[in-house]
């Protein structure tokens, strides 16, 4: 790629940016749009309509840059909580590195490429110089030059390491301060029992109260034992169904619009009354539902939530080998009731084991099924293959325009699609590994899309680009940095496109404009009929922004030293990311889980495993230069990484997996003197109920009022 | 080797054991001998002397065989502990792997090896045929044979975790029957908190008891700080040298002897008289030691045990992280008060963490170094081109009788001398990682030098023999496989007979008739001053004798299908050692520590390990053979074992790393019915005493009576 195609290419995704900022700041106002824009704000009662539309309104309506700037980090932490306190601190964190990187990077390395002359570039002409002659690539082989992208390495890398430790460190305190400040939930007194042993004349909730009053008899609460809802829930969902359309129908202003045909597709037979159709229905799916509910003791699990008077006792049973067994009696703190996975309550030791490998293999083979999108990609950029297997497509491929659309947007489109296909797909791999928590499903989610983004954008970018694409060269380690080293540079000007491109331009399009969901919405609201669907905010999808927040991080890593001029590209968009972020976390999601700060770990791997990468390209790049003292001297680097990654893993990830003995005591101490603590023991006895359980009614509801009583979903 | 030679070897090798065997029977009743061949019975006085000599006595006295054979379990447990019975249990495995392993081995592979017609072999000459024609390497390439081999490994490796299974779950109910069982041991109760933060104006052990009596009120009981004992205990141990000389010199019965030149080498100078000087000496020496025992308690280390009223709340404190910081108030379950090890004190969390880095350096150093002596052995049996270097030598080389010594016997010796270099280094390897207790230390060093010998007698041999002795090999895993299946099975009769003469004849030189020891006291008794020492009561080496052990068992397993020949060998090898080691724990061994069958895990991985080995070469071996189908379907095997290992680690691996809560506290419940519970806590109090602290007084002592007073060392 020349210096002027990627400079048209920044100019036309900066247009379309500018374009998506105005249409937003013109829109997120008005109130059609609100429910899109802002509907936390909607949700939660502070919108205030602006109806008219004027220059000077535009202007104004651009003052949510500065009202999402403004904020500090404790009013995040009241409005949305620790995850999306944590969640903008991968941006924080992303700006100190990319700043110090970016410095280092175009006022050092950038200069001492440029002066290279491995490349034999004609110096005058700059707007059609190659991007190569900016990178490592143009520095002479063997040159003492080197030793200065040596020396930037380490530094860089030693930096990185205290910022790493500066954050985990700030993270941990500020988890330690949200416990102390929080008020007591369900979750920190309750333990999750799993594996239950039977014993013969015994249902599993009379051997969860024996034992835990048995052995735990000062401390122990309360239980409520799983039971298999699946079909309860299926009946649920249908009354609900059939309640919403009569509720549809009644807001129906012609009396005619209520009958319909009872025969083949409303087509023929008696005209009949669907109000009295679907009420007749209803009660009918409510009978069931009754009948269904008083069987439904009988369906236990063998796994229960047992609920302690303090949250130290809780976390005692949690971390103490209950049972003789090991695989009986498996006991883990209780997510948050609304955080509870229903539908998948997997019980049994064995079966959820069995799982965890079957996931894995599933992860793997999905991981290389995607090469299939990747190889069909490949085949479309190549139209004359095309044209040999189809050739009546012969025609039509000969429009110039057809094959510029197949071969310059048809490929990336295809690819999105299946990209946004992977975090749907991962988090049903996560839910059948058998987590009972939202978060945690999110959680291992987020870690399988990390990996598989790294692994299929990055590697399969990298490894194809170079005709090297090869999945055995990772069974010969010893000639993976030369491989890497040949492979990597070349690919520099590709990701810098997909950093102004996948960056900039789809943060602005999808996450703030959220061009997408307008899309179906409007799509929805033309062609079929639109019900009055109640205002659904949603909850920021840490499991697909996280992984691609950290591949740029990625990027920017490992291009440091060999290609800089993608540094400030990667700043950018840190920047706008922490501007649109904070505005969307303040907006438009509500949080539907509180982790604590939990998936902060898996930023401090990503970064680590980054700087590896680094390291090993670093000594691979090195040993083609010719300079082998500088290879040898790079092999160190990764080490002290990897021995600095263990100690932040002692030293911090214990912090996350639970909370200390000492906070523990200090904060039951200071709740027994609240008075209210003993309503709250009362709501535990019933907080861990399945939804499926509690009791609706609709047919009330749809006779007394027109606001629909919900079937008592999560809250 | 051919036939005639391994019959040779193995006619030599019967011969020196059965000399070893009549030798140890004769002089274990002597009472010159008492001390070295039962010196527990003797410690415990149930020898009863047996002087005169007859042949009748010499038959009697062979009854030590049944008389090892004959106890039961129960009865060794009783008498030696669950870690014994754990260890003869390796051996009651082994048999039964190697019983199975026999049959399928010799009655059915290999009559087909020896069919096979691939090495062309002559068929007639029984004795003169070489041992290859045993072995795989026999069978056709491509024959349709090698899928019996193909299913015996499939057989052999579930028979073997079926067996795995079995071991497991005995000794895991074993450990918490044993647990039942027990008395109150010190350590139950008691929790080692290290990192203890400091304080300003406020001692280790001040903090220590506002920390627990502030957070743990009712179930605190008592805390001692350690202190840097390292000075007072050499003043100790000088002290106890001085005091050795003087009982000496009151024993001797001319009294000219007393008296000695105080000037150079005792030549010249004036006269005086030892028994003054010494005792003057002594009242100096214990004068320092009062002095310096009054200055310790400004010495405090921020470590300490703290001991609680219920081994419950031990287990609560050990496994809750105690302190917000998770590098501070580090707990974890204390060893009982004779196994802690005293010296190397670590108690800062870096400085430990720091330790274990270095010692894994440390360890890889000490394995490659290892290559040193095995070159050197290899270059002795290469003479000519020692008198290339070493020119002078060629006249001694060319006696026929020097050069067989120096090329048979001297490499042998040399690698002997260096292995039994190991363990001792291993030892001190894992003391500086900072474990407190004796039986973790030799816990880890059984790890340590498990690992080193597969490589170093394993690999190392294999790999030489086959003059493919690179490290590099294993930067291309993909080569493993062909790479060890061309090598190992080169390498079965050097192995044959090193399990005939290292396991045959050591086990009774060295372990049954205690050759060394003997010979290095013989040594001792001749040249020095003999001193009156105390009977010293030996404990069983886990370290150096579990990996020896497991070693067989690995040669066996990976042997099995490639050369058959080797499972008789392995099966008598084990035989011996049942009755042998039976024999050295009820006779000769006191347990030193006990740590409730902990050793097992490691027999287990290593027994894995041998299986997966195994496979990676039946990998390589159906590979090379030309059944590449049969290469590919034994693919899965590894990773079913690997899985099964895996559920093993779920379903059992807990259990060996502490008690469930339901035994702790039953266990509680019942003591507290106990009577002498309240005289267990005031023990408690002072059991976790510094041995250095107790105090002794050498001057009274050494006048009143002639018994030495022991200067309070570990009981």
């Amino acid at each position: 790629m020349i210096l002027s195609a990627l400079l048209t290419s920044v100019g036309i995704n900066v247009a379309l940016c500018l374009l998506f900022f105005i249409l937003y700041s013109v829109l997120r106002n008005r109130p059609s749009y609100a429910d899109f824009y802002i509907p936390r704000l909607v949700a939660e009662g502070k919108f205030q309509e602006e109806d008219e539309f004027s220059v000077g309104k535009l202007l104004s309506s651009v003052k949510w840059v500065k009202r999402a700037w403004q904020p500090s980090e404790d009013e995040l932490l009241a409005n949305s909580g620790l995850d999306a306190v944590v969640f903008m601190r991968i941006f924080t964190f992303g700006l100190r590195v990319f700043r110090f990187a970016g410095i280092i990077g175009l006022c050092i390395l950038l200069p001492f490429n440029y002066m290279g002359n491995q490349l034999n570039i004609d110096f005058t002409d700059l707007p059609n110089k190659s991007l190569e002659s900016f990178s490592i690539s143009n520095v002479d082989d063997g040159s003492n030059r080197l030793w200065i992208h040596f020396a930037a390495v380490y530094i860089f890398t030693a930096v990185v390491c205290y910022l790493l430790y500066y954050e985990y460190d700030y993270i941990a305190s500020k988890r330690i301060g949200y416990f102390y400040s929080s008020k007591p939930r369900p979750g920190q007194f309750t333990v999750l029992v799993r594996s239950i042993p039977t014993t013969s004349g015994r249902s599993f909730s009379e051997s969860v109260e024996s034992f835990f009053s048995e052995y735990y008899p000062s401390t122990y609460l309360s239980h409520s034992v799983v039971r298999r809802t699946s079909k309860l829930k299926g009946l649920i969902n249908e009354a609900d169904k059939v309640y919403k359309r009569l509720v549809h129908l009644k807001t129906k202003k012609h009396p005619q619009e209520r009958f319909k045909r009872a025969g083949f597709m409303g087509l023929f037979g008696r005209r009949v009354d669907l109000l009295d159709h679907y009420e007749k229905k209803l009660e009918d799916v409510e009978g069931n539902v009754r009948i269904e509910r008083s069987s439904i003791s009988g369906k236990e699990v063998p796994a229960a939530f047992v609920s302690f008077k303090s949250r130290f006792s809780a976390a005692i049973v949690s971390h103490v080998q209950q049972g003789v067994k090991p695989t009986e009696w498996l006991t883990e703190q209780a997510p948050d009731p609304q955080d509870v996975y229903w539908p998948f309550f997997s019980a049994s030791f064995i079966k959820r084991w069995f799982c965890n490998i079957a996931v894995i293999f599933a992860c793997s083979f999905v991981t290389i099924l995607f090469l299939v999108p990747v190889l069909l990609v490949q085949g479309l950029t190549h139209l004359d293959q095309l044209e040999v297997w189809l050739p009546f497509l012969r025609g039509i491929l000969k429009l110039k325009i057809v094959s510029q659309v197949i071969t310059g947007y048809f490929p990336s489109l295809i690819l999105e699609m299946f990209l946004s296909l992977v975090p749907p797909v991962m988090i049903v791999l996560s839910s059948i590994q058998g987590y009972i928590a939202l978060s945690q499903i999110e959680k291992s989610a987020c870690i399988k899309v990390l990996w598989f983004t790294i692994w299929n954008v990055f590697f399969a970018n990298v490894l194809s680009g170079s005709a090297l694409y090869r999945v055995d060269v990772f069974l010969e380690p010893k000639r993976i940095p030369e491989l890497l080293a040949v492979a990597v540079p070349g690919q520099a000007s590709f990701f810098i496109a997909y950093v102004v491109t996948s960056g900039w331009t789809k943060t602005f399009s999808s996450e703030l404009f959220r061009l997408k969901r307008l899309f179906w919405s409007f799509l929805k609201g033309t062609l079929c009929w639109k019900s009055d669907e109640e205002l659904e905010v949603p909850s920021n999808p840490y499991h697909s922004e996280i992984p691609r927040i950290l591949f740029f991080s990625l990027l920017g890593i490992t291009y440091f030293f060999l290609a800089p001029l993608i540094l400030p590209f990667v700043l950018v968009y840190y920047c706008l990311g922490y501007v649109i972020y904070r505005n969307q976390l303040l907006n438009v999601y509500a949080p539907k889980f509180e982790t604590g700060g939990k998936f902060w770990p898996v930023v401090h791997d990503a970064t680590i495993f980054s700087l590896i990468l680094m390291h090993v390209i670093a000594i691979g790049i090195f040993g083609l230069k010719k300079v082998p003292l500088a290879s040898s001297l790079t092999i160190p680097l990764p080490i002290l990484t990897l021995i600095f990654n263990s100690y932040c893993r002692r030293r911090f990830l214990p912090s996350f997996k639970g909370y200390p003995a000492e906070c523990l005591i200090n904060k039951d101490r200071f709740d027994q003197s609240d008075p209210t603590i003993s309503s709250f023991y009362d709501e535990l006895a019933t907080a861990y109920r399945d939804p499926a359980m509690k009791p609706v009614r609709y047919s009330e509801a749809s006779e007394s009022s027109s606001s629909p009583l919900l079937y008592g979903a999560d809250k």
